[in-house]
């Protein structure tokens, strides 16, 4: 990550702080236990990347930092994606939907471009066919390169690669 | 909605059943209380139109039907999307995320084009610029020629129009 840019981000004034604050309270968080699901989806070819939750305290970083900020509900805890593995995501424009209980994200993905904690692109790489999930993408990077704790324990042993 | 087309896919074969239950017997529904994010996206366009939830039900009619079939929180029914509205989806694919928790939809919007209930094409129709959340697209149709039980109540008066 440029943390330059990041420094830079962290400095800037009072209004962009209130701002935040302004948005972040339109938000129904209590809807959902505290938190609203949040899509990352690329800004350029606008496919789908990731979905992860926000509480507020992350969804007002994002808008602070520019950079991608959710809340690991597995940790209890904030995660700057990224922060383990460089694959951070700048933020282009911030979405709300019609119930203000979804945040849709457009994301320029950085580092090996893996959104996905398993090394892929896209977190969506199996298909439905015949009544089965099939891998159909291709791994831009083998997760292990950034250490053995790295990422999430996989819950996911029924579905094969 | 092509009612001969739904009723030949309801009269699939006993196999085509039986896939539907293998796939959805992968999904981690368990995880969040019986129902997963179930997200929409135009099969063209990639625009991301809606988010919604499945249960088990839901899921397996969507795949069975070949037309999207979400789970109504508020309603704590099936969701046969476009029922009222006639705004329903055929599925071109369906893809499920790392975590088996989460699932994407590749969609063809029917009847007015409008996915959200407030006769947008798609739900995340406001944008965030300077703290606030601005609509940026224009309505397809206004959803009051589907009658005046159309639709969820909105709970978000704190966002202007």
């Amino acid at each position: 990550m440029s943390r330059g840019r990041r420094a830079q981000m962290e400095t800037q004034p009072a209004s962009q702080q209130a701002a935040s604050q302004q948005a972040a309270s339109q938000i129904d968080f209590e809807k959902n236990g505290g938190v609203v699901p949040a899509i990352a989806q690329d800004y350029k070819s606008g496919r789908l990347l990731m979905v992860a939750y926000m509480n507020r305290e992350a969804f007002e970083e994002t808008v602070k930092t520019g950079h991608a900020c959710y809340f690991s509900r597995s940790r209890n805890r904030l995660w700057r994606k990224g922060e383990e593995s460089g694959n951070y995501q700048t933020v282009h424009e911030i979405r709300i939907d019609c119930d203000a209980d979804t945040i849709l994200l457009s994301v320029e993905q950085h580092g090996d471009r893996a959104a996905c904690h398993e090394g892929y692109e896209s977190c969506f790489f199996r298909v439905l066919s015949d009544g089965a999930w099939h891998t159909v993408d291709t791994r831009r990077v083998d997760p292990a390169k950034y250490g053995p704790g790295y990422g999430h324990q996989s819950k996911t042993a029924k579905l094969a690669h």
